[in-house]
């Protein structure tokens, strides 16, 4: 993430990238979300009837692309779908990304691309003949999952300034929670607590970005030190795959034990607060808190259809 | 299976086991397929409309899930679909079914779930929040395939009493056969005949249970023998999978070949009676077989679409 | 491909082969294909509401795959989809195409079939229920691809007589290039150019077939001396699974760089011409020529979404 690049202005016309959204377009988007958590309710609706979403995804993600396709049938389109991009290139070995884009462009009318390069999204937005939406481009960007924790946020608590949000864990390593930062910092009287042990802080590019934003920000080890004022606890998951040796594994896997929600660290948490987690969760939070009213991870996984239900419609206009 | 099992009473919710089926929602459902029937023949209707069926399986079962997909879009439904269930978990090794049914359940209006443990069905039951429907979970339960091969005797002899049923292959191993079995007890005056050599006799949970309710079996190893007074012979498959040795495969190649329903076979059975098979065939059928009208096995495989639109129909309601 | 198979009478039930198509058919079809384009322009219609399509394919091939999947939901119709159609057979060993295609007719009004084998097509259509749209067979055919390459052509130029077509590359083994060259021999002073090196010439059951119809035929090795005078230029893909050794990879490489289309080439193409390629290409056509008017393979392969749909609805109907 570059968090210097300028917000795009005008009507939607790709998803590529959080940093495209600025405040403005952020509420018209979350208004729009909750207007679609109505249609929902309704039973879907048939707005985008007769067009064809695409799922281009060239390394599988079914949760990604399951919320995406449940989004596009709830506004009455229908889906065409590939796990296995690959296979439009491995069996000459070499038909570009762009080729293939252009490709789907005439199959489709807008094209939701999952790939492992950082800025592939953007590459087929260059080229597409029609909207492209960034499920994720390896260690880049993948924008709808820090739209719907945002979104999240003020679904829950009615506000998204004046808020003081505790991140959890992984942050070194974390797109999800480096992006939710990000986005932050474009609200009012935010305050963040970073919560992580020195081998997985986060990173200066974020903290530097915040400082200059003026956004209050403080690192502290003590998880239990830091909830009780929290409006917003984020605990991120550690991702096996960004730690190269068993030995740096085993020393994560110390951290996730040291710092999990459990019923002890809900205790501390203020009544008005709510707990998010980008799913898939394994240890990091004991079941024991799923029943918490404050736990607030499933919720969130469902916000996912009516953020992506309300992208969809704005691209799809 | 645990033929102890209380059927549940009430509206059905969850499709998890055959065991629920009592004899009055069995009659109810079948005469809802048999209206299902009427609306493919008339090219499917709308009823389903806007609703969202997930297909979720951990292991890949492409017949059973095309069947399904066909039933819900007959019915004007749409579908998501996974065949990797896997991946939901595999990346960072531990999500639980249970996390991934309940984030599906905010992206579908109802369950299809594959799994390869038994029992994972009820577990996906209960954290649920939207209809399950078992779709197979390993040697325990696969619901719609033992409901579809007694409607099928029910569409194609016009009657569920007064039957004498034949049995025949690996009645060891087959879960369908067992299932069958079970729910044939429910009706009056079934008579069961199980064709099978020792290594593949059927079990004594199932024997035991059905001499429980009075219904009258009787073992042999002689096929030509036992067809004569048969109104339905229900071959069954031979699974690879279930013998571990090439020793034991090898013999039950030989059973195959020594049961096998040929010409001659066909040749002995009543003029009104019925071949089944759950398919896939191998060698257990002979194909010269197929066109006599007693075969019914293609029919069967379509029935199957006809009762899953009818149990879709039902939760869905 | 067997030049001298006839062409089927009466309505269109399968679509098994490009030779099934005389002259009438064709032009039939293209016109049909041009309504649909309107159709597309227009979001599409509801005409195939209600009725579903299975893609059966033995071999991934998510270009094909997806292409159809878009004509038919931009015809309002649904899809049952598996790349895995293996699976019905895998785990037991043996379950044959007639069975699997027997199966899948009792869930689909259509089957569009991709098999590695060829006559597969042919197998299926022989026992199924529903009409079989043969998506390539191996060796064999490939019926669609011909069928949009001949519907650009005629798109682009406005006419199929009076043609002088330059078809490039690796024409031993391309069925496409075979296909397309059976397909123009149907029409009024079509004039064809083969540029190939010895190793891929154009094999003899097609040279002769063409001689036989009246067709004039040319063969050389250099591009630059045929381009000149062509209306259509065909360049096609070296294909790696064709050449079994490494040696004859590499001389096929040394080929592809020779016959190269590049802007040079394109400046000695009449203005009034076409360029065409079935993709995915790789360096057989410089990027640099993607903007010139004349290069049209882009829009071949979007013309694919207007010919299947134009099939769908004639077996369908």
């Amino acid at each position: 993430m570059a968090p210097s690049a300028p917000p795009a202005a005008g009507p939607l016309r790709h998803v590529l990238s959080a940093q495209e959204f600025d405040r403005a377009r952020l509420e018209t988007l979350f208004a729009d979300a909750r207007a679609m958590e109505a249609v929902l309710a309704a039973g879907g609706d048939e707005r985008l009837r007769g067009r064809v979403m695409a799922t281009l995804f060239y390394e599988p993600s079914t949760r990604t692309r399951l919320s995406f396709e449940s989004a596009m049938l709830r506004l009455g389109g229908s889906v065409i779908s590939t796990e296995n991009a690959r296979d439009f290139s491995s069996a000459i070995k070499g038909e570009t990304l762009e080729d293939t884009v252009r490709m789907v462009s005439g199959y489709a009318d807008c094209i939701v691309l999952r790939h492992p390069e950082e800025g592939a999204a953007a590459r087929a937005g260059r080229v597409a003949g029609v909207p492209v939406i960034n499920a994720g481009d390896g260690p880049g960007q993948h924008p709808t999952q820090s739209l719907l924790d945002l979104y999240t946020i003020s679904r829950e608590l009615g506000r998204l300034d004046d808020l003081q949000v505790v991140l959890v864990g992984d942050l070194a390593h974390g797109r999800t929670v480096r992006s939710l930062a990000y986005l932050l910092a474009k609200f009012r009287d935010v305050r963040l607590t970073f919560v992580a042990p020195a081998m997985t802080r986060m990173r200066p590019d974020i903290t530097g970005y915040l400082t200059a934003q003026g956004v209050p920000v403080r690192e502290t080890e003590d998880l239990l030190e830091a909830v009780p004022s929290a409006d917003v606890v984020y605990q991120t998951r550690v991702q096996r795959e960004r730690f190269h040796d068993d030995q740096s594994w085993a020393a994560a896997a110390a951290v996730r034990e040291r710092y999990a929600i459990t019923p002890a660290v809900m205790a501390r948490m203020p009544a008005r607060s709510v707990l998010l987690h980008p799913l898939p969760r394994v240890d990091e939070i004991d079941p024991a808190v799923d029943l918490d009213p404050r736990a607030a991870y499933f919720r969130q996984a469902r916000n996912g259809v009516a953020v992506r239900m309300a992208l969809l419609a704005q691209v799809l206009a």
